[in-house]
């Protein structure tokens, strides 16, 4: 199954992948190096994927790419969120969607007149799918995910539980004595293969468009505001929002609770460390940290300074005393 | 419906507001200055709202504030989401409840037992009004959106999708061993014409009122602890959070992630920048920015200066240096 | 009930518990100390409770610690969210699910195959009870709430409205060309006596168990993600992240919005102020903040120091003028 070569007894049970430092006996785990292997060979794990040139004590295969082979058995045991064939019996579709063959839909879950749903599409309980949605092929919609209103989702998409995606954009007019809300009527449209993670919000364009990519995949609680755009293949961890009308490019990976402000543009391949806050554009492909988003070694070294101000200060008064 | 003066033939189709980049021929967009009218004569936009002296090459109305002509357009164009009229049949409301005229319920919503919705409340599929909540006229309940428990709220509010108002606050009170639940039993009062972003969450007051005033608006996963209060016409944007029993004035507005400190007072007429916090009362009116906040040229100041952090010690080595 | 003795008429009429500055005659507040009381005195409360030494003018009951006696108060008129007993019969239990004696089960709650709800335990309405979780004795899952799948959750835990338990964390491998996806197959285990804020998130393990000690109590919009391990007694404020594989010990304490890297330690007895955020391990117990995470002593004088740049920056250039 992951091709490569089984060292020990051929009726050692394996029953599924687990994590090194497990005890499950029937459990198998991977090793790149020795340092990977000691922790395996130190636990209850019973077997291993290595490397060639790693002997292993426990019984084990050895492949060229144990990480991949691991990830191939990852696959064999995962499953999707159980859903029965076929639409539960209390699910509400209004007679304006459309509906394509081995749809499933859960119990309460709710589809408005005009959203279409594609083929092998599985929209969980309580999910609900607005007026003009489209579901592409083999997407899912999680429990209590909300898809408000003209959500253009693509293929084998995931939305996790409780997302919301296609909620108005947060726009207001102040006309001397209060904000008056500026109607939201754009869309959302999401590209093929991506995630939006648990807790998630996408906003609809106050007009036009915000999008995002094929393949981009957005972890919890990430704030994406109305008319942003964002490339393919971006991963943004937890917490990170984006301001109304900003560009992230594609292959972008921002770690946890950064934030861009609004207008802003962020091209491709650039890397952010966490907390990064995106003042001004950055165009140039790289590693960036900070608040403003510098180069990260910069960012790196102004933070090692600031933790030596005290010292620098009484350098200073030093320097100030020796003068007098 | 403007109030304006068309030029150009009377026949070209207007179906509706655009953005000014947009391919819609048949769309309308708006232009105040020659910068702005320069993108819409670039685009494919079918015409132009413009201020008097403005001369698109394009039909156009020339109006005295176009962005308030096309303000009035979204308006034409907006449609609320979409409702049936009545109470759904699936709709589960406690005979206990006191439903006005006019109210349209969705289905699998859920209204407990001494909620009171005004004429004309719309609440959406798989909301929760709960007990003792009372849903002022006109005001928008939106799918997924949950008022907990003793929740008051004004006319024509707006509360989006995922947002959770009247929850527990976080009270707990350490016993030497464990941290003991510190009952939350008061309620929230949230004024007329505010907006509760999707995802927000807004908690219920230990004892007595958390507090929202008329037309403030809260942008998606903003928190507002137990017994805070919030003035009139504030705005609040996205991944802000305010501690508990703060206070924060009228017509103040917060950019993204800020922070307020728990008992923490901001004035009226303050305005903070982007993850600005509050680590102390503010009063006087104005720009804000950094941790701490502190007026927003000072604040500037010293973040250019953190980045100039590698030249002052360079030139504090020199001085030390011709010292010896 | 209080234990105490009670001074001014036996008639005067006690309703309940209220907030010092309340107006209700009828309600009764506590006071630790004259600046506390001389609040009560000046407000409308009817009466108080206190410590002995203090004299209220207003009737009041004496005892040794009031503001214990005022928690008692407190549990004696919390009572939990509505629910009717039994299960509502528009919730949809699978045939596979396991459900104790005097279990409640809101409107339109799913409970899917394998789910085990203890005794005494509560389902809100519309909340979801995935496939294999265990509920223990008396634990409540609020409206809204998610359990996704593999969830054991100890007893007597409370799960806030609009939280979500158990969703994917965000694992991806980079292929050269796109992000796949890492199947997350591991469950969280949450003890006794925890507490999930309302729109938390809690992602089950890639592989073993994300888990939550017996008593520890999460704020709103609290990021836990996967493989995170946080023990006993500790207590996380709102808009806090804990990046993946991270380690919190026993009774520490974050403030909100803070943030712990991924694969990071944190040891018992640790108390962060706001928006502290840790990039290197922390043992030692005590006061931290800052970014990076620092003795709070030392953060707050950096903080200062920062402030300072100006003025250090002038006495800088004021020595290189003498020098010249």
């Amino acid at each position: 199954m992951v091709g490569g070569t089984a060292v020990g007894s051929p009726e050692h049970p394996v029953s599924g992948p687990v994590a090194p430092e497990s005890s499950d006996s029937a459990g198998i785990a991977f090793a790149e190096d020795s340092a990977f292997l000691s922790v395996v060979e130190a636990s209850g794990v019973g077997s291993v994927l290595v490397k060639p040139g790693l002997v292993p004590s426990k019984p084990h295969i050895v492949v060229d790419r144990p990480r991949e082979a691991f990830l191939k058995l990852l696959y064999l045991v995962d499953a999707p969120l159980p859903l029965a064939p076929d639409i539960h019996p209390t699910a509400v579709v209004d007679p304006g969607a459309t509906v394509a063959e081995g749809v499933r839909i859960g119990p309460y879950a709710v589809v408005e007149s005009g959203a279409r749903l594609g083929a092998g599409v599985r929209v969980y309980a309580h999910a609900y799918v607005g007026e003009d949605c489209e579901v592409g092929e083999n997407s899912q919609i999680l429990p209590h995910a909300v898809l408000v209103r003209n959500v253009i989702l693509g293929a084998r998409c995931v939305v996790q539980p409780g997302a919301v995606v296609g909620a108005d954009g947060f726009g207001f007019a102040w006309d001397g004595k209060r904000h008056v809300k500026i109607p939201q009527i754009g869309r959302v449209e999401i590209g093929p293969d991506c995630e939006i993670g648990a807790l998630s919000a996408v906003d609809r364009a106050t007009l036009g468009v915000t999008e995002i990519g094929e393949g981009t995949k957005l972890d919890n609680f990430v704030q994406v505001a109305h008319n942003v755009k964002i490339g393919e293949h971006t991963v943004i961890a937890s917490q990170t929002g984006i301001g109304g009308s900003s560009t992230i490019g594609s292959r972008v990976s921002m770690a946890g609770q950064c934030a861009v402000g609004d207008h802003r543009k962020v091209g491709d391949d650039i890397r952010m460390g966490g907390r990064t806050g995106v003042a001004q554009d950055i165009f140039e492909p790289g590693d960036y940290w900070g608040t403003p988003a510098i180069p990260i070694r910069d960012a790196q070294r102004i933070a090692l300074l600031k933790l030596k101000l005290p010292e620098i200060l009484s350098r200073l008064k030093a320097l100030e005393k020796a003068r007098q």
